[in-house]
C-alpha cells in the first residue's frame, strides 16, 4: 500500500468519504489511488474556491467533514477565501494540500512557496513526512477538524509521501465532544433572568438549529428575554413549526436599535456582538453602553445542552411558540428587491436548503420566508464573497434528496462561477436564483457609510457591473446548466416552480429594477 | 488631505499610475480618493486573481509596477496564485491590501485574518499605521517592488489610515539599479569558453530581451557555446530580425537531452536548472552529472551588461545571427494541436504581445512562430494556472497600441475567466485563442510520469473536462466579449484575421481534435 492509499483508507475509516478536488501533478498519486478505495467519492471542481466552499457546505449539512484536494501553495491560495468562511462557520474541513516531494523542496522549483505559513492562518496544520505516518497524520487531521466547535485542519501531502510504499491505514482518533457547560454558569444566568431586568440573549452555532431554538423560545416566553441569533450563523433551521428567532442585524445602528435598553447581554455559542466593519465615529463593540455581558456557553461548549438546562430552570412548564405556516401571496409585475423574495416565500419547497449569498438584494428575505415550510439557511459566514454557489454544491452532495436553492448576488457569483459546472457534472438538484442588479450594490451604501461623501465618476465606475452587463444565462449555459431569465414576478414564479420540479441544476437570472 | 489621497498621490509621483482593483468596504476611502487624483487610472476586476495577474502583465510590458487593490485577507487569498506567478516573474507589483481600522482588529470581526502571514509568503510587507506615514510607506513599497530583480511588495492599508486626516504625499524613494557584475566573473567565464570544452549558457530575466539575446548570440557564434533560455522567463523577445535562443524544456528528460555532453553550465540572470516537479527515480537537479556550474550574473545582477561584456571579450568582431522572416504556410482541415500553431505563425501581427498559457496545446508554438514578425511572449512563470487572461489584460493596458494575443488552454482559463469582462469594459485589444481539448491534458501525461500506472475510471473523471463540455463562446458572450468557434484551420484563419483587424476584445474557441 502506498501513502496515498493509506491516506484515503484512513479518511474513509474516519467517516470522510467525499473529496472535493482540483488536483495537479503533485496530487496525481492521490488521484490514482482513488480507484483502489471504492467508498471515497471524488468530485472535480474547476477552481479551488469551489472545492473549499463545497467542503464547507457539505460539513454544515452533513455535520461531518469532507476533504478537499488542492495543488500546492497557489491552489491553497485560490481556496483560501472559502476556507476563511469555513473557519468562521466552524465547519470541520479536512484540507489536503499536495506539495513537492520532500527532497525536491530545497531546489525552490517554480511552484515552491510557503504552504505552512498560509495554512497556519486558518488553524491546525500538519505536514506528513513518510508513507508509514501519513495514515496516522490523516486520522489526527480528521480529529483536529472536528475539535469543537469545528474548523479547518490542513494536511500537507508531499508527492513522495503519496507515492512511497509502506503506507499504513490508521484507525480513527476519537473526536472530542463539545465541552459541558458548568451548572454554575446556567444558575448564574438564571439568576439574572429572575431579576426581570431587560436582557438579550445572543445565540450562535448549533443553537440556531431546532433543539436550541426550542429551548431559547421557552426561555424567552417564560422570562421576557429578547433572543437573537448571531448575524451570520453557519446553519439556521426555520420556517413553519419551528420557533422563530430574529437575527442580529448587519449594520451597527440597527443592532443598537435591537439591543436598545438592554442591561444584560447573555452570549451562548458565539462571541459578544461587534460591528462587521469599522466606520468613522461609530463604535466597534456593539454591546450597549452600561450593559453587562455574561457568557453562558463559550465557542466549543455544548450550547444546546446549556440552553436546555436553562430552559428547564427558568421555564419548566413552558412550551415553545412555533411559527405558523403562512405563505406570501404571489406578487405581480416587474421584479424588484422587494418582491422577488415574496415569490420565494410563496413557492419555497418543503425541506429546502437555502444557500444565501443574496447580499443587499435579500434584505427582506427572512420576513418573506418566515412562514414557509421548514427549511435550512446557510448564510455567508466570513464575509468573503463567492461562497454561495460552492456551498450549494456541498449541501446538495450532503443531502441529495433535498432541494437546494442558491440565492446569489451577481457580483459575488463571479468569484466562483464554475461551481455551476460541478453542479452540472454531478447533476446536483440546485436551483440558482441569480440576482442581477448590475452593481456592487452593497458598496454604494458602504461608500457613504465610511464618510467618503459624494462619489465621483471613477469611484462610481468601480461599483458598477454594467458596461458590459453580465449575461448569466449565457454563462450558465456555457457551463452546462440550463438557464432562463425572469423580469416579472410571474415569470420568476413559473420558472422557479419548473426548476424545482425538475431534477438537476437550473439557473434563473432575475433582472432587478 | 486624508491618508488615501496621500497614498494615491505618492504612487502617482513614483510612476505608479494604474491600479487594478477589486475593492470592498475597507477600501471605499481609497476608491473615493481616486477622483481627487486625475492621473491615477483605476481598472475594475471582478476577481482578485484578475487584478493581480493584470498587474504582473502590466509590469512585464511597461517595465514598472502597477498597483493592485485587494479586500483584506480573503481578497489577498484570491489574488495569491497570480502574485505567486508575479514573484516568479520578478515583476514589480505594488500590492495594496485594505484592512480593518487599526482599533477594530482586536474585535476579531468576521473578515479578520492574518494578512501579514499570507503576504510575507510573497516577500516584502509593510503595514501603514497612520495617515501621516502612509505616503512614506507607499514610497518605500514602490521602491521595494523595484528592488532588483523586482518582486511583489505588499502595503497593508487599515481603513482609518485611509480615511484619517493629516496625510502627506511623499517623494519617490530612488529605486536601486541592478548590481554590476564584477569584471572578474566575466573574465573567469571567458577563460572557460576559451578552453573549448562543451559549455551551455542558461540565461533568464532581462537577458531574454533584445540586447541580451544579441550578446548571447555573438558569444555562441564565436565560441560554439550552446545557449538556452530558462524554461519560463517573464518576457521573451523573438521573431524575425532577432537572434533565436532555444528555451530549456519543461520535462527533465528533454533537458537531459538538451544539456547532454556539457561539462560547464554558465548561469546568467537565473538559477541552475531544476525539474519543475519531482518524479520517482528521476533527478531534481538537471545539471548534467560531472558538469560544473558557473554563475556569471546572479538574480538582481545586471545580466545584460555582463553578457555584453562577455561578448566584447570573446566575440569582439562577431555580429549576431538574426532569425530570418519566415511564415508558416496556412494549414487546412480540422484543427489539431499540430496545426493551430501554424495558423498563428502564418498570421501573427507585427509587434504582437503573446500571453501564452496554451500549456500542452502549445508545444509546437515556438517553432511555428519563430520567423513571424517580431513579438513578445509572456509565459506562465510560476506554474499557478489562470495567469494567461489576466496577464493579457495588463499587457494591453501597458501597450494600448499593440495587438495582444492570449493563447489560453481551457482548464486553466476557468480560474480567472472574468478577465474577459475587464477586457470588454476597457475595450482592450486582446484576441483570445481558447484551446478547448476538453481535458486537463497535461495531467493525463503527469499521471503516467509519477508512476501511477493505468488510471481507473475515478482518476479519469478528475482529468476530464467534458460531461458537460464547457462552451467558451457562450461564457465569453456572457461576459461581453464577442466570440466565435473554429473547428478547421480555414475557420481559425478567417476568424483570427478579422479579430486582429477589429479593435477591442474577441475570443475564438478552437475545438481541438
Amino acid at each position: 500500500m502506498n501513502g496515498a492509499q493509506a491516506l484515503i483508507r484512513t479518511l474513509v475509516g474516519a467517516g470522510v468519504d467525499v473529496c472535493f478536488a482540483n488536483p495537479g501533478t503533485s496530487e496525481m498519486q492521490f488521484v490514482a489511488a482513488l480507484d483502489t478505495v471504492p467508498s471515497m467519492r471524488a468530485i472535480l471542481a474547476l477552481f479551488e474556491g469551489v472545492a473549499t466552499g463545497a467542503a464547507d457546505g457539505y460539513a454544515r449539512v452533513a455535520g461531518r467533514p469532507a476533504a478537499t484536494l488542492l495543488h500546492l501553495g497557489p491552489g491553497l491560495g485560490n481556496g483560501l477565501a472559502n476556507l476563511h468562511n469555513a473557519r468562521r462557520a466552524h465547519s470541520p474541513v479536512v484540507n489536503l494540500v499536495g506539495d513537492h516531494a520532500t527532497y525536491h523542496k530545497k531546489y525552490d522549483a517554480p511552484l515552491e512557496s510557503d504552504i505552512e505559513a498560509v495554512a497556519a492562518s486558518l488553524g491546525w496544520v500538519r505536514r506528513s513526512d513518510s508513507p508509514a505516518e501519513v495514515g496516522a497524520d490523516a486520522a489526527r487531521t480528521v480529529a483536529a477538524a472536528q475539535e469543537p466547535p469545528g474548523g479547518v485542519a490542513t494536511l500537507i501531502l508531499p508527492a513522495d509521501v503519496a507515492w512511497g510504499d509502506g503506507g499504513r491505514a490508521a484507525s480513527p482518533v476519537p473526536a472530542r465532544v463539545p465541552r459541558q457547560v458548568p451548572e454554575t454558569a446556567v444558575k448564574s444566568v438564571a439568576a439574572i433572568l429572575r431579576t426581570g431586568e431587560p436582557t438579550a440573549l445572543l445565540i450562535g452555532g448549533a443553537a440556531c438549529q431546532e433543539r436550541g431554538l426550542r429551548a431559547v423560545n421557552r426561555i424567552a416566553t417564560a422570562t421576557g428575554l429578547k433572543p437573537f441569533m448571531e448575524t451570520f450563523p453557519a446553519r439556521i433551521q426555520r420556517g413553519a413549526g419551528l420557533p422563530a428567532v430574529e437575527r442580529l442585524a448587519y449594520h451597527a445602528e440597527h443592532v443598537a436599535y435591537q439591543l436598545e435598553g438592554t442591561t444584560h447581554v447573555i452570549v451562548a455559542g458565539t462571541k459578544p456582538p461587534v460591528s462587521f466593519f469599522a466606520y468613522p465615529g461609530r463604535a466597534s463593540d456593539l454591546v450597549p453602553a452600561g450593559a453587562q455581558v455574561h457568557i453562558l456557553a463559550e465557542l466549543g461548549g455544548d450550547v444546546v445542552a446549556a440552553l436546555e438546562s436553562l430552559a428547564d430552570e427558568v421555564a419548566p412548564g413552558t412550551l415553545p411558540v412555533l411559527q405558523q405556516a403562512r405563505r406570501s401571496p404571489l406578487p405581480r409585475g416587474p421584479l424588484t428587491p422587494r418582491n422577488w423574495v415574496e415569490v420565494i416565500g410563496a413557492l419555497l419547497p418543503d425541506g429546502a436548503i437555502v444557500s444565501d449569498e443574496s447580499v443587499t438584494s435579500g434584505l427582506l428575505l427572512p420576513a418573506a420566508t418566515a412562514g414557509a415550510p421548514r427549511h435550512d439557511v446557510l448564510p455567508l459566514t466570513g464575509g468573503a464573497i463567492g461562497q454561495g454557489l460552492p456551498v450549494a454544491v456541498g449541501a446538495a452532495v450532503a443531502a441529495p434528496d433535498r432541494p437546494v436553492i442558491a440565492l446569489q448576488a451577481d457580483g459575488s457569483a463571479i468569484y466562483t462561477i464554475s461551481a455551476l459546472w460541478t453542479m452540472a457534472r454531478e447533476n446536483l438538484d440546485v436551483t440558482t436564483i441569480l440576482l442581477n442588479n448590475r452593481s456592487y450594490a452593497i458598496l454604494r451604501t458602504e461608500l457613504q457609510r465610511v464618510g467618503a461623501g459624494r462619489s465621483g465618476p471613477k469611484a462610481d465606475e468601480l461599483l458598477d457591473l454594467s458596461r458590459p452587463d453580465l449575461d448569466f444565462t449565457k454563462i450558465a449555459e456555457g457551463m452546462g446548466v440550463p438557464a432562463t431569465r425572469a423580469r416579472t414576478a410571474e415569470e420568476l414564479a413559473g420558472q422557479f416552480s419548473r426548476a424545482v420540479a425538475e431534477p438537476g441544476p437550473h439557473l434563473i437570472e432575475v433582472i432587478l429594477e
